[in-house]
């Protein structure tokens, strides 16, 4: 595939093979393939190689408790995830993980952020949401079945817009109050029922920094598996530069230039803020906009 | 907003407010407005005037068992739809309101999709995924609450891509066993956990008619209510024009050209196929590929 952007958390060599998902005997014969391979994992966080791969048992290594999500084939190898059920979710926030992708290829970064996803969202929804009864996997591990009313649940993906305001020769980055000290992304916010991508943008610019977009331009995408989420990153001049910050989501926001921004990338030592990490968008999205593209 | 693509169901003139749903004393107050207006609705179908605007009843119109979910604000008027909880939810498809959006104006069906998808979602999440409790409904509409576990709960939008394949001067159309008689359109599918856009795109191309895409390239995107996607339009060339089809997501695929697209769009006797209604997204991105857009 040819691309101007190269997102972390994508390009897995995973195929996910979901003719396999959906019927029972070839789902039988790839969890009995001698070769198939077990995704290690302490909790949800990877166990990783020193060069940044993923560690892969055998199926011998099953937890007597964990059912299996198939992944897909590796070169034709089945690949399964461990699904323990009997574990709250865990929060939103995963700064534990970070250091492991921060050395992980992209590619398996991406196989790992499905296995993440679909194990959260199984734990999160054991129990149909139209009528309470407790729900079993189905689909390898793409879907859950209600044994009382029949409903069928998919997992769950929320699309989260991410953007870069822009007024002349500057772009708009803003923190979090739970960021660490110094770090300044670009700003972002779900897609909600009714809403297009261009008006998601629009709304949440406005929204949380009171400035108004006047077009809106799709860059490049990738999943973030904290929990589940396909984040699109965009670029929107607005109309000028003032702000109104919503001050619950945003706890401080500016303008930057680009020599900013690559000081901030080149890790000067008076850095007008700390860039964010090599494997979120917001780099991509924010090496895009220095780079001209 | 400047936007070379104008596609349906886009443009609400709804402000959504989103600041009054997290405060108890102003969704009281909108609550309270006395100009406030209720979205009639057939069960999930809207009522129109014959120039296709949504019909709009007072807050006396609320049946006795229906909550409230806060739409947002008219140029300062509070708007609501009534959520009557005791149905089971709708089907996938829904051909019988596609006559009313041919007659909507796009940001009338804009504000009509927010509104259907948000009763939808409700219907079909009555219960906590967590703990299987039956959960109330919070944020003026937009979460549910878990009285047993708190778990919050949040409007599912799914992120579903359309696009078209195109081979030299060609351009890649099929149709889904239910469709209507000629009715073709572009592929599509949902975004999967650990996806990013373009993955999709190219898993999907591949998956339903067995066609490798060398690129990717994103163009607009619009919300469509059954029940509650965003379709996202790309255009991806691949590397040739060999199909093989999956005869379970597709009933037939075919390449066509630019000039049988154009016919399809007036309406031949000798067309093509029939082509996508104007407010569907596929008719959007068929337009843009004849537009060479
Ligand atoms: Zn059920
Ligand atoms: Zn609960």
């Amino acid at each position: 595939m040819n691309t101007p952007f190269r997102p972390g958390l994508t390009g897995s060599r995973l195929d996910r093979a979901d003719q396999i998902r959906v019927k029972d005997e070839l789902l039988d014969e790839v969890r009995g393939n001698l070769r198939a391979r077990l995704l290690k994992l302490n909790d949800l966080d990877p166990e990783i190689n020193p060069d940044g791969t993923l560690v892969w048992g055998s199926m011998a290594d099953r937890p007597d408790d964990a059912e299996l999500l198939f992944l897909g084939l590796d070169d034709g190898i089945p690949c399964f995830a461990p699904l323990i059920e009997n574990q709250p979710p865990a929060g939103q926030r995963a700064y534990a993980v970070w250091r492991h992708l921060d050395i992980m290829p992209p590619e398996e970064a991406s196989t790992y952020a499905a296995a993440r996803s679909l194990i959260e969202w199984h734990r999160g929804h054991l129990f149909c949401s139209r009528c309470g009864t407790r729900s079993a996997l189905s689909k390898g591990g793409w879907g859950r079945k209600c044994p009382e009313c029949n409903a069928e649940h998919f997992p769950r993906v929320d699309p989260v817009v991410i953007m870069l305001a822009t007024f002349e020769d500057k772009a708009l980055i803003g923190r979090q109050p739970l960021f660490p000290p110094d770090r300044y992304s670009a700003l972002a916010g779900f897609v909600e029922p009714g809403e297009s991508l261009e008006g998601a943008v629009t709304r949440e610019l406005f929204e949380e920094a009171g400035v108004r977009a006047t077009s809106v331009r799709y860059l490049t995408s990738q999943p973030w598996p904290f929990p589940n989420t396909m984040m699109m990153a965009c670029i929107a001049p607005v109309e000028d530069d003032a702000l109104t910050l919503d001050t619950e989501e945003l706890e401080a926001a500016k303008w930057v230039t680009r020599a900013e921004v690559q000081g901030a990338y080149d890790g000067a030592v008076d850095a007008a803020f700390i860039a964010p990490p090599h494997f979120a968008i917001a780099h991509t999205l924010l090496r895009a906009w220095v780079d001209g593209k």
